[in-house]
């Protein structure tokens, strides 16, 4: 069976509820914004791409039903959805990205009937899910050429089918090596505290037959230290334009302790994950999440003193100078990045199309 | 209440079950070696100084209703003892230097009669336990000059009361520095996959009024990225000649941290942990434990994908020259460790008496 993380189906959002996984694969119908604002509150929907699809399609999902006849009405409508779904998560870039893709095609029609408009926005979100499965298999295809046969890569967190539409970010370079027929292990660190590694990425790792072997996150230096590991990759959340990288808290860690191994550490993420309008890392906003969910975990067993306080962020911002590279579905980014990024998500090929480097 | 981790009392090894923590304090009577074997297995009493009273009150449990008369029947008793409870778990040193120091008080007094013998083996347990109460508030005097005051500390697993018999190593540096009036803060790290810093650092920090905060493991880097760790301390369960330390997993991903982030790193341990017949770190055993510490914790609830491949050692080596000082009873150790560490062993006070170096 193909999976398919976030899809339209008969008037609603449909998602693989991910909260649920790996004891069970059930999916949610999501018939409301406030369903989908909860959901990606919960991640029963997450991953950066998945949620730019998740944006697209609440905006649609929160005007199809609109009884506006006025473009003006319409779009403060719009504008209202667009609005409280952005405030479901405040880090990823894709998130914001889907949702502002939609409202433009609104703006730009704004000529047309409310109804033609409203088809509009509905195939604009098709068409984000569309470029997003094409786009992991760009970044496969590139990234692929980073995998060398018999390497041992470790990832963090999901970047895969279940952060994307069917096909991953980090974890579709790696389908895309297998189907290449190269030979490798990963490392899956399980990524507290809501272990997306253990839960998610060692289930679809071992449902396409990849050798996979889960650790906790405070034994890759031990694997790096024992010269295991050739090569880190993960996804990314939201890339500033000088290639700080924030993604899934733990990364930064991993980053450092590559750089101290000499292991190259790779990010893998679409054009929609970077958002130019930031210069720097530091100006990308982290969420902070409950204490809750470090000290019960689901589990609602104290896992901790009662009462003890916590810091809890759920994601960290790895600086550029880390980062051996992005695998992107325009190409593999080398540094210097400030400048490269700019060309390469302008759609300057020259820079990408001769990168053969292995890991 | 006073809490004392491991004592005699009515004739058999009473323990506080430090699995059942921190949901229930809970004391466990262990009356025969086996029992004292899985209750060491089982992690209800760990922490490498606590497991030296462990080895040896163990020693004496297995023999003391020994029926031998004579010395050559009843060492040989004591050996089957001391080699059985030695397999228990490989790693600190700890246990079989209790163990051992036990045992060879039976050889140096083979001329006695098998129940004098017997007598001194209690006796040289019970030093053993007073001396690693002086030993832990030694230890708390020396390494407290290394916190300033509004210090921020970090530190992982647990090196506390739990650890020891009532005081702690690297906790009882903070200890001692709260009694001098120093203020301090805390990030513990909950330390996967058995949640030892969770589940009993801060319940014991709290207790003592101390101000913790618990983090996930991976977000120890992000801390320090900010600047909001001076110092991290930690225990060790052995510390070859050349001073790298094995300690609980994740010890060696923090040291690399510290090293990047240049913050001072720490370890707390009472000469027992030392093992100067091992010359470097790559000698000690490190033990691997089951997979269903990181796939069901100690909650029965699949956090992973089923059957997945679990790397689950229990603890890492720090080489020695990403380790700061090491704080013993002894004083605190610098480099160059080859020579340090073997000359304050001796018993060398020159070293150690004018350190006032702070963090």
């Amino acid at each position: 069976m193909r999976l398919c993380t976030i899809t339209w189906q008969q008037g609603a959002i449909r998602i693989i509820d991910q909260t649920l996984l790996p004891g069970s694969l059930t999916y949610l119908r999501i018939r409301n914004t406030a369903g989908l604002w909860s959901a990606i509150k919960n991640l029963q929907v997450r991953g950066a791409p998945a949620l730019g699809a998740a944006g697209a399609l609440g905006v649609y999902l929160g005007v199809k039903n609109s009884k506006a006849t006025s473009f003006g009405v319409f779009v403060k409508e719009l504008d209202a959805v667009a609005k409280y779904i952005a405030t479901s998560r405040p880090t990823a870039r894709n998130l914001f990205w889907g949702i502002e893709r939609v409202c433009s095609v609104a703006v730009k029609n704004k000529g047309k009937p409310v109804k033609a408009i409203k088809e509009l926005l509905f195939r604009e979100a098709q068409r984000i899910i569309a470029e997003d499965r094409q786009a992991c298999r760009a970044i496969g295809r590139f990234g692929s050429v980073l995998i060398r046969d018999r390497a041992t890569v470790l990832t963090v967190c999901n970047a895969g089918i279940f952060a994307t539409i069917d096909y991953g970010t980090a974890l579709g370079v790696l389908y895309r090596a297998q189907q290449q027929g190269k030979r490798f292990k990963v490392y899956a660190c399980e990524t507290r505290p809501l272990l997306q590694g253990a839960r998610l990425t060692t289930w679809e790792l071992k449902r396409r037959h990849i050798d996979v072997t889960l650790i906790c996150d405070n034994m890759a230096a031990t694997l790096m230290q024992q010269g295991k590991i050739d090569a880190v990759i993960t996804g990314a959340d939201r890339i500033a334009a000088n290639g700080d990288a924030a993604n899934k808290i733990g990364t930064y860690s991993l980053a450092v302790l590559s750089s101290y191994h000499r292991v190259p550490f790779y990010i893998a993420a679409p054009a929609s994950t970077f958002d130019l309008a930031i210069k720097r890392g530091d100006a990308i906003p982290i969420e902070e999440r409950s204490a809750g969910e470090v000290t019960e975990l689901f589990f609602k067993i104290p896992m901790a003193a009662k009462g003890v306080k916590v810091y809890n962020p759920a994601f960290d911002v790895t600086p550029h100078g880390l980062i051996t590279a992005f695998i992107t579905e325009k190409g593999i980014i080398r540094p210097p990045y400030s400048n490269h990024i700019r060309r390469i998500m302008a759609g300057d090929q020259r820079l990408v199309l001769d990168d053969k480097t292995k890991c």
